[in-house]
């Protein structure tokens, strides 16, 4: 039975210009509200920090409504059933969804996706099995579609999603690149990662060191930062690639405005494609992604490491790691310490 | 018989910087070269001129090798047989090719396509039945994949690729919207040419414009231009539309660098891609699809306006009209008046 009455949340204030800061936000203690019929009360245990948070606080067209003023900041992560009136689930249960930036939560039961915490770690579930492995598996299969042979490269390498990527490169037969920043990253990808090769944009000249690693060029080229090297893996580009447009996060706080491709016309010129995609639309097959993820997880294919960082009171802070370059795998704040 | 034992032919001299100049050129007179065996003389009636011959001085990587300098100017076109040492040709046939930039041209018989000059004039065969055609063809149709009932808009809409692309939508059943720049265009779109609607680039919010044309926003976007219009067409497309990368000729004279589409990431937004093709990769289709250009033309669905300028020497300043937005239709050079 679930004592608590409070409820520590996060509710967005301002809309940021450039990167967010603590004034952003409203971190309030409020009751914690009471499951309605079909509804559930869920504990936060961990909660993804994800660079798409920063795209969710602007206003404008996009692919989900921007998170409203006042609202509590949406975020994807794990909990413990505290008090069910769903029949699907019970006290005690483990399950992941849209929680949101706060303790406790209450959401529809067909909102939440029940999880076995016998088969992986609750990190994990808000990791590898989770939105950022997801976008992993459909973004490099269902849009880049890679063929046995090809050479697939991967930007943001070391993150959540990039870590992914270049090991499902490897599992479907592929040469697998990343692009990563810094010495550790650059080790840690091509180490316990296992792909072919990796780049350090710090140090390395990315359009001379792709052409290097990618002599027949690159036939699939997931990106998650955009700019600059966005532009160095078009001229990179091998006939009819396909470039997947996941992220841009070296755009996301730019108070100057987004830099476009000034490369863009090497998709003429390679009779390419660069295609965009949102994972809320594979909902459908989020479970058997699981499963096929989980397998290659057992076989040791699919190795995920997490940045853990403990107190959701720590959530503005803890969020910049990911724009200053600074977390390596996946960023997950920690809020009880029983998952 | 021919008797012409001269040929006035443009060689390139230098690579230009931004639009090109009388003296980025060679004006020669030379000797007519003897065709080889399988070779064929052709002496040239019309030349196409087409932005994309800007590119084609450039050096760098492209879909076709950079003009050399010294090199005559590659150029398609229409011409006579007058000598044929290939079994397909006789002299007095009609024939297109890449006759380059000259009164008389060498070439092997299979890089020849004979033409009937029954079945429409020569100047067609440089415009709606040829190259342009055939890239509005295979551009709209095979990159594009417009369905019924959608819409499809297109950037220089009174040139040569675009006034067939909008013709062919409306071919499919379409909502064919036109983007061109002055009144005079703007009317040759919707009026002579059947378009549902046109934008006036020059006195109109471009993007509030195709708002208020395109009310569930744009499936097929066909791009001639790039810069700020493309820019436009991104924040209006619908759920997996398709950006069709024909031309960007509002940047191939710059000097200040290519300016990328800010907006790209509209194509995650709206889950769409963008797509780029080179029609040579259809060369073994072109047959099949001017027979059926060929046959909406009978029906009056695909009509046609050429801008036809008198002399192979007005070459250099014929061509800055592709870029100083002059030209209405297909511009085409009349080297010989007999065509």
């Amino acid at each position: 039975m679930n004592t608590a009455t409070t409820n520590r949340v996060f509710r967005l204030a301002a809309r940021p210009v450039g990167m967010p800061k603590r004034s952003d936000w409203d971190f309030r203690t409020e009751p914690v509200a009471e499951p309605g019929d079909g509804q559930v009360l869920v504990e936060t245990q961990y909660l993804s920090l994800d660079p798409a948070m920063r795209g969710w606080m602007n206003e404008g067209r996009s692919y989900v409504p921007p998170v409203g003023i006042g609202e509590v900041m949406r975020a994807f992560g794990a909990g413990r059933v505290v008090t069910s009136r769903h029949p699907d689930f019970e006290p005690g249960d483990y399950a992941t969804g849209a929680l949101g930036m706060q303790e406790y939560a209450v959401l529809d039961g067909k909102a939440l996706t029940k999880v076995d915490t016998n088969a992986a770690p609750l990190t994990t579930w808000c990791s590898a099995l989770g939105m950022t492995g997801l976008t992993a598996y459909f973004g490099l299969l269902d849009v880049g579609k890679p063929e046995p042979g090809q050479t697939v490269v991967v930007s943001g390498a070391a993150g959540a999603v990039g870590m992914v990527v270049g090991q499902i490169a490897k599992v479907k037969g592929c040469r697998a690149v990343g692009i990563a920043g810094g010495t550790e990253k650059r080790r840690y990808v091509t180490g316990e990662l296992g792909f072919d090769a990796a780049i350090d944009y710090k140090t390395e000249n990315v359009t001379k060191a792709l052409r290097e690693h990618c002599p027949r060029g690159i036939d699939v080229y997931f990106d998650n930062v955009g700019g600059e090297i966005l532009d160095a893996a078009l001229v990179n580009l091998a006939r009819r690639a396909r470039v997947v447009i996941c992220g841009a996060i070296s755009q996301y706080n730019s108070t100057a405005g987004v830099q476009g491709p000034k490369n863009y016309m090497m998709l003429l010129v390679t009779r390419s494609r660069m295609e965009g995609f949102v994972i809320l639309d594979y909902a459908a097959r989020y479970a058997e992604a699981a499963r096929e993820m989980a397998g290659w997880m057992k076989d040791g294919k699919l190795v995920s490491r997490c940045d853990v960082v403990s107190g959701l009171e720590t959530f503005p802070e803890t969020l910049l790691r990911l724009f200053s370059g600074e977390n390596l795998g996946k960023l997950i704040l920690q809020v009880r310490g029983d998952g």
